[in-house]
């Protein structure tokens, strides 16, 4: 598969997001991590700040390009001669909603194929939303994010 | 079964509902399709517009009646003198709510009792929360939704 | 609607079993219990002995008729001249399996509809084979299952 | 197991609720019932309403201490010097989240154990949200809350 | 990716296979379609049959290779130098037992990564064993399996 | 809590039950690990071997008794005076069967209560039977069963 894009809020990056990002890369000739910028949606970091997590995270990865996108990923990834997306599952309640997205993308363009890997065991439990919950309460997230998400999460919600 | 009793937001009807209105109509004298009024959720369109676009979409079937409601659905059910309340049912999280529902509605009235239709395999992934996002981006919802619903909803978010 | 279907094993009807019939009999002109006869199954109880507990449990209710059946339901359903297919849906297991039935048998006959009656919460843990292991070891099952099968249970495992 | 803690926003405290306090009391030589005060989420009630309808709800259970707290609940476990934390579960989509939060929580301090108890089956119905929405639409949730709960409710909706 | 590796039991192949099959092959230079010989479970048709079945069904895709395997599947797929396995998605159910099997087998060499492929919702109610139990009665499965299935499955069952 | 009950079959114990008996011994004055014997299911060790193998594998806790039980697990706790059963979760399907005979248990004997301890993340996808399925194929198992049982499996399936 020539182009893989893999797309999220990454509002941040966790460690269950690199995990699939890294054994994604070895899968095509060149994966693009994909930004959503949904305006609808109040985010705890700027786009360009979650770019630059991103960056920081999978500087020693050669084949990734990272972009952001609003609108249909559909859109975005024909944009980009993408022929692959790329999805990480962690349970049932992602799965249901996965299958319902796939679905609509194929009928959107069937020539677009959705992939999901399963998240290693070791962060099944992780997500953006519980991070910054514990991070906001001054709780310990060392292991479950990359050290410069940390370090912004700090800075964020302690003015560290 | 004389009246049966199809209620939801129907914000705006999809090709999935319209699949559980018209087998369901075969199984009742008369099918009320219920549209929710709900005035702490904020819907794209109006009551009305609503009961219009379902009005033109079954203008086919003869024992349909449409209405529209507020307040606790089994207060409206035995108003209209309704035994029976009709569900489609598409997932689990689908499964898991309308579990919860079923079994608090028994409990307000054991005399009407609720029956779940498996929406058609085709229309598994659809819902309206997802037509209006493929669409408010400009992705073609055609096949997914009565002709009626396509155009107003180009109307809303295109001014087409 | 005229003619309802309510399969299964029935291998002992238990309470659970007993709350659907009650319950979907209100619905229909007439209710066929229908006892499925398969072969590859090994069963505790026999045809004739399932049938004759299920005529004991609902000889108040005056629309039931009990019957059984080989091969595919869907052309019992015919043969009756049943237009619904009744099921009760207990929990996540039993949804994905009755999906699949009822969208199977859609395509075999896509006149016959499947409805789903949620299982009264008071009775979502039991089933025939756990009143069977549970009895079999000597445990109390009444109020689980009709007086009836409590009576036969005992003299199939205990001699009594 | 010396001191238990069994967290929740009790907004209000429901029967399901109170069952598993019964429950767990019995499990502990103390069981602190730990309301959230969670400044994000808006409540029907304050902490100080839902602490006083716990109270009257419990007071036949001697070993009950009733708190409130916010931020990471594992440190206010610690505070309390309790080892255990206690949830209770009704249904596949707690499972899903209340697996996550334990997973996370056995990360930030992995000598506080959570342990989970299932719901009674005739309380699985039952959430603060559902009962908060009955009872705004005027329905009857008489022996779903203790009878504290329900003349508060009419309280508040209904200025009864 | 250069290889992948759809394994399975294929006893027989339904359209819900052919479909996964398909979209699969266009993702992969090689896709070996590797049918498993378990000695354990009984099968309807002999590995033999299961592959001309097979063979019959993909005759029109190029880059398919057709092989069989017995014992663990990751060493096969080392030995085909295959660095994917791709596994079709239909529900609840499969998902956690691939989801078992995908982290078994990254434990059992990470190098080999599994892929899923949501099964188009029009054929996720198929099972090869949901095609034998209606084929074996008499029921029609035309559309549901390749034409070559048809026909053997009713040589097999009804000696035509 | 005095004295728990951890039950099942352990046929063999993996390194998933080996980190729920450390975390429940914490829990109890004394924990017992009662193994099923279950004339009606074949099982690769003997009640002797696998109660051998669950010795070595926790004879660093001193709090463990380790015992075999035939029959209904509440007969034999009452019989023991155990007043709580520990259950490990690992995944849906396990919570639909956990949840049902919890609840079976309740309702024979309410004094005796059921607790849930979530399996660490990092054994989730392990069982009984994948360990044995891969072992019988010669596939490597260490890390994911104590020492003991490693050395037990490769006599049994290679006479090594």
């Amino acid at each position: 598969m020539d182009i893989g894009i893999y797309p999220g809020s990454f509002d941040p990056i966790t460690n269950g997001h690199l995990d699939i990002i890294t054994r994604s890369a070895k899968l095509f000739d060149k994966l693009i991590v994909a930004v959503l910028s949904n305006p609808r949606k109040t985010a705890l970091f700027t786009v360009d700040e979650r770019i630059e997590m991103i960056r920081e995270s999978v500087k020693d990865i050669d084949n990734i390009e990272i972009d952001s996108f609003s609108g249909l990923l559909i859109d975005f990834a024909r944009l980009k001669k993408a022929k692959v997306i790329v999805k990480g599952l962690r349970a049932v309640s992602d799965f249901e909603y996965e299958l319902q997205m796939a679905l609509m993308n194929n009928k959107l363009d069937s020539e677009i194929e959705t992939v999901f890997i399963m998240t290693s065991s070791k962060y099944s439990f992780l997500s953006s939303s519980i991070i910054k919950e514990v991070s906001s309460f001054g709780g310990c997230v060392r292991g479950l994010v990359p050290p410069i998400v940390e370090k912004r999460l700090k800075q964020k919600y302690h003015n560290l």
